[in-house]
């Protein structure tokens, strides 16, 4: 694969390039246009997904104990009728780690190379796995195609420049001489990067691929072997995945179980058999934060990488762009029914009246308009569909009845929520958008997570008491994005401050064809480690160093050469 | 200090190059020459020195609490008479704080720029801070000058340069666009690096500075204020690098209180009012494993970086230079009373007889010459003194009269130790080395560290047993410098590839005239953090990396700038 590593070395010597500079660019197409992809793609792409459905999916994975699975699609609310080898965490583990004792002897050239023949590999089932995605998670197509896609592959490949970085911050040998009087004295040296062990991959239900490609990376390149455990209602993109990336290991002459997938139901959870091994030295965990808490307040002697979830919120204090504002707004508070670590929540109005390019705005109105925005947004069930997906899971729907009766405590509904129906999935779990209204009095709710596409808009007495209240939230429940909008530098800079002192990411003043949501690979750091929403930043530094450590040997040089006896 | 910064700029460019290539460099001179440092440095050293001495020492931080010291001099047996301040936590972490907001804005090189001042002023007390170390650990004046200086220094250097590797891993700032179709969508970013909190960094008694230094500055750099806790017998040469720090942070415009210390005595010790902060973040500690791994099972909250200690081992296969072979380890069991981290302890004999370039020499016969090397080592008091130094603690004295005592049921003395006269210090609690011989059934001993001078000299039935023997010690019990001498290619194969599995760092064939205890700063990689020795390392990036983090603001291109009204 000569002309492969050429093209692959190339790749990452860009991705480091740009992990520097932080400017756009990618490795993978974002478009599913017929015209990079081909004709047939499309089709070929769905037909390989449905031959997945009502059948067991053939996984060779060592010490496979018995049959399991029960996702149901939130769009067909049909059970997908796919059974996966259930996992034996000694027999898994045990091929694990004698993955790791062979991967270790590999350099990192050499693994970055096959990682990113994975990374490839990945993109050319973009198409079934945007659709395995959708049947699992609830993403619409074009979700499943961009963001569990290329844009996750993105992050992989972001993750594969970082570790190797890391990896080649001091070079695998060196000379070190000095003159002592007349004497030269020198020595070789050589250092062994050593992996610390299994890494347990654990993902989340409604977005797996983004964090789990760019932790398998870093742990793969680092040395450690990946158990991957999906959501039990998220495994098949993953095992789609999985069985790719052991093929590329196969094929390229490596130890394919260097990748495993520990699969699960809720009723047997399997993880804390894996959190109690010894061999298991990292755990990287995507979902809830009680969960995420709980990790980091029990797992003693593994290396811990957590992204949960928090409470974003959204200060406007004024804007010289309010149709523009008002849209992003309303985009965000729909995409993906809002169950994103990146969807809005509580958006603070920074007094009874905001100033705009269109003159001052009452609050009733600016309510107003966004309410009316949303309407626009999902007039259509065609709209809706593409812009909402689907609710992952039936906890979201309870959460919006509950918010919707709880409302008049609260303050009052200024959108009640409902199922759109689905053009394509009649039976689709979906929801458009449940907007409150309501003053600061109601903190146990503000300062929750609601998963699922439900907000709040909070009257502020002014705008600082609105910047101090997002900014306390963000560093007391966590946030992972948060937005202002102002046309005054110095309410902007006191926001600056406020947010970086809660730890919290900030975006000023988004409007434009990009959503709010998103955060670019190379350049937009995700998570920021200082806030309850997670303890590591995807993608930096610190999230791949600690994933290997150094034992280094030296002798005096060419003493283990030509000078020494052949012992043998 | 325009002149200074162009200076210490190369000074740091040199320092990241030697990062990566691990050649021998250094920005300090271990010579005491009056040649380099003029004719007056050492008397007006020894003076500064003596000037301490049964005095309050001033040290102008906040919260003062009391006074108190209780040195002793391990060449005098006498106290040094000095006090300190008391610390009260409260003041000097509100202190602590309050100068880190205004450190956060100081960019990374300006922060370089000031830690290399630091590090420039600690060099021109090196004479008195050798004498201060003498009468506080016992080392020989040799040893303060050049391990705890001038190579301590180097440690620091290295230190600043990863941690400003780190902190300019990602720019400042960085603009980010891309093409939608007919639009230019452009992002400004900037990335601020937020410190953690304040460190406390908690010394040994043996070596204070060789550890101090770099975990100040890699703090420093990353912009975590620093609260020194000297070990109560170790005050004297941390007080005065504190006060001369806070000095160079003054003269340069900066908040001494970057760096405060927190004196404590053995009675009332202070460390556990600092671990029960939430505005201390990080602890960096020097010292028992005992303690060490407390603070790593008890630390939930903090970045823990731990230095302890282990049972360094020596495997003796062959060798084809045994003269040398006996003269470096001979020199090392002496060298400051095997009170370094580094000192070796178990001599693993691999077998009945050794070939050497000499012959094959029994076990007895080569125990014996061992044996004979140290008595001619400290033949004289002049030698003695100027190798072994003191014993910085009585502790030592115990330990060497309790193995002593029992070396009937361990196997037999083969070297008694014994106090030496010292000649310019006749009071001075002295030590050569006590050396047992054993087999391999007196685990509990040979698995337990004896800080001081004692060694063991361990037979094995074979080569591998002994290997294997000391691998599982160092792997079980930590080692931080381990050796292996042989002539066979494949044995040496075999001991690289234990020691690796057991996370030890390993010497093949030392001898001439570098101690087997020397770790060079920029080349070898102090500690593995893969062994009961410490859990990090010194210094590589994972070092730093962690000791900052990154919060993202942006907005989109040139809106803060000229789009805006000025709000004021």
């Amino acid at each position: 694969m000569s002309a492969a590593s050429d093209k692959n070395a190339a790749l990452l010597a860009r991705a480091i390039e740009v992990c520097s500079s932080r400017e756009q660019w990618s490795a993978f197409s974002e478009s599913p246009s017929t015209k990079i992809h081909g004709e047939e793609a499309p089709g070929r792409g769905k037909a390989a997904f449905e031959a997945h459905l009502n059948k067991p999916f053939e996984l060779d994975q060592p010490g496979s104990a018995g049959r399991l699975g029960g996702e149901i699609s939130p769009y067909t609310m049909e059970p997908l009728g796919i059974d996966y080898p259930g996992v034996d965490p000694d027999a898994v583990c045990a091929a694990a780690v004698q993955a790791m004792r062979s991967w270790q002897a590999v350099d990192p050239d050499r693994r970055a190379m096959v990682c990113i023949e994975m990374l490839k590999s990945l993109e050319k089932r973009l198409f079934e796995n945007a659709h395995a995605t959708m049947h699992t998670a609830g993403q619409s197509f074009m979700m499943g195609f961009v963001g569990s896609g290329a844009n996750a592959l993105d992050r992989g490949m972001e993750a594969v420049a970082y570790a190797y970085k890391a990896m080649t911050d001091i070079p695998q040998s060196a000379l070190w001489s000095r003159q002592l009087g007349p004497h030269r004295v020198a020595f070789e040296k050589r250092y062994h990067f050593v992996p610390r062990g299994i890494a347990l991959v654990m993902c989340c239900a409604t977005f797996p691929s983004w964090n789990a490609y760019p932790a398998i990376m870093a742990n793969l390149i680092t040395g450690n072997p990946v158990v991957l455990k999906p959501h039990p209602n998220g495994i098949l993109p993953m095992a789609i995945a999985v069985r790719d990336m052991r093929a590329v290991l196969a094929t390229n002459g490596f130890d394919p179980n260097l990748v495993t997938m520990a699969v699960d139901t809720p009723e047997r959870p399997v993880a804390g058999r894996f959190l109690e091994r010894a061999d298991v030295a990292i755990i990287d965990f995507t979902g809830s934060q009680r969960f995420g808490s709980w990790l980091e307040k029990n797992v003693r002697d593994k290396l811990l990488y957590t992204e949960t979830s928090g409470v974003n919120s959204i200060v406007i204090e004024s804007t010289s762009n309010l149709d523009g504002m008002v849209d992003s707004i309303a985009h965000s508070l729909c995409l993906f029914s809002a169950q994103m670590c990146t969807s809005p929540q509580n958006i603070h109005l920074g007094g009874a009246a905001i100033e705009t390019d269109q003159g001052s705005i009452g609050a009733d109105d600016l309510s107003a308009l966004l309410v009316e925005r949303i309407d626009r947004k999902v007039e259509t069930p065609g709209q809706a569909a593409g812009l909402c997906g689907a609710l992952q899971s039936q906890a979201s729907v309870d959460m919006l009845d509950g918010l919707s009766r709880r409302a008049p405590e609260i303050g009052g509904v200024l959108r009640e929520w409902g199922g759109y129906a689905h053009p394509d999935f009649p039976n689709a779990r979906t929801a458009t958008p449940l907007v409150i209204g309501t003053d600061n009095s109601a903190q146990d709710v503000l300062r929750t997570e609601h998963f699922g596409p439900a907000s709040f808009i909070i009257r502020h007495r002014n705008a600082d008491e609105a910047l101090h209240r997002a900014a306390s939230t963000a560093h007391e429940h966590g946030a992972i994005a948060t937005h202002a909008y102002s046309n005054r530098h110095d309410f902007l800079d006191r926001a600056e401050q406020a947010f970086v002192e809660a730890g919290a990411s900030v975006t000023f003043n988004m409007t434009g064809p990009i959503p709010l949501n998103y955060a670019a690979a190379y350049s937009d750091l995700h998570v920021t480690g200082l806030n309850p929403a997670g303890n590591a930043c995807l993608t930096d530094l610190s999230f791949v160093c600690d994933r290997f450590r150094i034992v280094q040997c030296r002798w005096p040089e060419a003493s283990r050469a030509a000078d020494l006896q052949d012992g043998t």
